[in-house]
């Protein structure tokens, strides 16, 4: 990411939780990668399967540890998931399984949101990271899409990570649970389908081959880059899973966010990275 | 099932629900079949995945819709759970998932039971079809295995059919989102796997092909006799699904439980019967 590798790149996505930021910490050498990007005139991006949080309450956290990021910056499947449903079908009724959050995101976009329990059924059921997700509400799922209605998930990750190596259940737990009653097959907007990807490529006028796509999970944010024909960036994170995955995943790896600076900002480290990668 | 058909036959197996009952009447003909096996001499027992109810009060529900049956004859996932981990892994601590009938079934076979939120870990952790589980639940149960706890479930089915074509959410469907947060395949004890089949068997010192399976299942009844080598009988229902089924699955098939009552009873019905198999 020296002269050479930035050659014909006009923006940098990056992953949020596991890669700018761990858990509330931001990642060591965040900050001086995104001023170094700015010094080159390089415009960067946020692309998270988040579905819990608006991009205005991300950027308010990252605000609190330290990132001052414009709210545009920040593409969610809670905010984008409206935004997919109107260019797809137009203004539709709206039942949810999340937060909040992601009820006000669709409603901002003009959909009719509706109470799950409503006895009308509505036009589509959006699935996001429901941590009050029930047997009941799987049960009337299940009788909404005998009745017609259409599931989309915000994202497809079984579980994230937390510390202790804990998983913590992710919307794409719920939508098995939602599979295997219905036996239909649920359609995610999230990383690693291309639709975040291409919103973000649209919003800066930008053609993938332009786009570098920096994370850390190669099921999500490698897969997804590759797919929409971005060059990739693996943060490895001295992750356990580095072993079992193949290098030849990601264009590059890198140890670190901060070795990702070194890399961008000093051309003696660039050249060792050329060697090794 | 004339004498041609039952020649060498001591036991009849017979699922329940969809079979022997729907929903709450008696399957029409299903008393003067089993009226008809006793004047035969042939024994008969009843395999349920039902993981709610104990046999005791599923002969309740029986005799309230006008079937006097002991409940020793009635086999269920429920009460079989705790007998079959008593002899893998002898008298274990677990914590389960699923309704108190369950929790009874496996404390009665001697097993310490904790309750899930316990902050010590179990032995083993038992997922029935718990129409209170939550994604806390989820939560918990991923936390558990990442500290060694082996999750086993009652049953795979990912729901069970209601009036009005409803699809109502099975252990199968929490056990999905369980697997997809954990990474791990989820054991289950009934129907297709051979447990309570073979519970059966030995339960009357009866061999395989000495046995017949009787369900509206293929996917559970049908296959799970076949595979410990009983001979199966398909009960059609006028099931959408039948058509989209080959009747090879099974060794013979009946539009209902009043067919194998005729067939069992009427040579000339037998007759007419063999011509079409």
């Amino acid at each position: 990411m020296n002269e050479a590798f930035l050659s014909g790149v006009n923006v940098c996505f990056f992953d949020l939780d596991g890669c700018i930021y761990h858990g509330n910490k931001l990642a060591y050498g965040a900050k001086p990668l995104l001023k170094e990007l700015e010094k080159r005139h390089i415009q960067y991006s946020f692309i998270t399967n988040n579905s819990r949080q608006t991009g205005q309450e991300i950027a308010k956290k990252l605000k609190n540890i330290g990132l001052d990021v414009d709210t545009s910056k920040i593409i969610t499947a809670t905010d984008f998931i409206g935004k997919y449903l109107k260019e797809k079908f137009g203004i539709v009724s709206i039942k949810t399984v999340g937060s909040s959050s992601l009820n006000d995101a669709i409603a901002f976009e003009g959909h009719r949101i509706v109470p799950l329990e409503d006895k009308d059924k509505a036009d589509v059921i959006v699935v996001g990271r429901d941590v009050d997700f029930t047997y009941e509400k799987l049960q009337r799922i299940s009788e909404e899409v005998s009745r017609g209605s259409l599931v989309i998930g915000t994202n497809s990750d079984h579980f994230h990570p937390a510390e202790g190596q804990k998983k913590i259940p992710e919307t794409g737990a719920i939508i098995a649970a939602i599979q295997a009653v219905t036996g239909t097959t649920v359609q995610c907007i999230g990383k690693p389908e291309p639709y975040l990807f291409l919103y973000g490529l649209q919003m800066f006028g930008a053609k993938s081959d332009s786009g570098v796509m920096i994370g850390d999970n190669l099921e999500t944010d490698i897969l997804g880059g590759r797919r929409v024909g971005m060059r990739t960036v693996w943060v490895e994170n001295n992750n356990d899973d580095a072993l079992s995955f193949q290098h030849s995943d990601s264009d590059y790896k890198v140890k670190s966010i901060y070795e990702l600076y070194e890399i961008v900002a000093m051309p003696h480290v660039f050249e060792k990275f050329l060697k090794r990668n």
